[in-house]
């Protein structure tokens, strides 16, 4: 008997230690954290900047930069409805590289006007920011409001226009 | 009849259009990217170097940086093995800011000799990369292979008590 619970035991060892035993924080299993932090789960994100760069280069499409962040209530109100938009979202996923950004980049060209969020920036696969695209704010041009996305929407197409005449 | 199916029409136009329409890629629905890439999906990854440099200042831990890329063979080995295991994910999770990135950026201490992937790299909170922390092998100092976990897990301890000493 304490030969056969000894040999139990010796296989369930054996088959925890091949296994191993799966890390849990002490706090509790976490929900996997996304690469889209909520701007469309969809959609495929590049990580950081110089991938979202090497992707407009190499697919020939524009990058679009989203700075954000989490503490922000502007920057949630605008990625609920960002994130609920058929067209927007579909635009996206089809003819742009996109990018959703906490931090900001050692790239100045990024904050024309400041370092403000939410914002919006375009990037051409030349690499030449196109700070011409703005939206409806004249004291901080790359942001946008919830009410805005029509705008941001023609905004998106005049930067697929813009690389089909100009390159 | 025809009224009362009218209005039916009208309230299910109304509806969708409040509700607006989820959009899914004509390829079908995808599963969300992770910011961990499969590297640990319990712990807490930074997206960006300039992301990971803050939190390792301000929260005074040091940065382990992971190089890797989805389609290289020996970084998907050693992914496999990183991700199972217990002693490693406890520790990043507790004492770490980590980060994994597919795109080198452009800080050249973090290649010392040479790009190659998989590769990891240890920064303190003082911006100084720990070039002296090594995996066993001559010919590419930041590279481990999925048998080199014990290492591995002494070079965290090592960060760890340089970061106690010499800070």
């Amino acid at each position: 008997m304490v030969k056969s619970v000894l040999s139990v035991i010796v296989v369930l060892v054996a088959v925890s230690s091949a296994f191993g035993e799966q890390y849990i924080p002490k706090s509790g299993k976490r929900i996997p954290q996304t690469l889209s932090r909520g701007w469309g789960d969809q959609l495929i994100w590049a990580q950081t900047y110089e991938e979202g760069l090497h992707y407009a280069r190499t697919k020939n499409k524009p990058l679009m930069v989203i700075f954000h962040r989490e503490d922000c209530p502007h920057s949630k109100k605008l990625k609920k409805v960002f994130a609920e938009d058929y067209d927007i979202q579909k635009i996206l996923d089809e003819d742009f590289i996109i990018l959703n950004l906490m931090y900001e980049t050692t790239d100045k060209h990024l904050s024309p006007d400041g370092q403000y969020v939410p914002r919006i920036l375009f990037v051409d696969p030349s690499m030449t920011v196109r700070a011409e695209i703005v939206g409806p704010y004249k004291n901080r041009y790359y942001s946008y409001e919830p009410t805005d996305l029509k705008l941001l929407l023609n905004n998106l197409k005049k930067a697929l226009k813009l690389l089909k005449t100009e390159l």
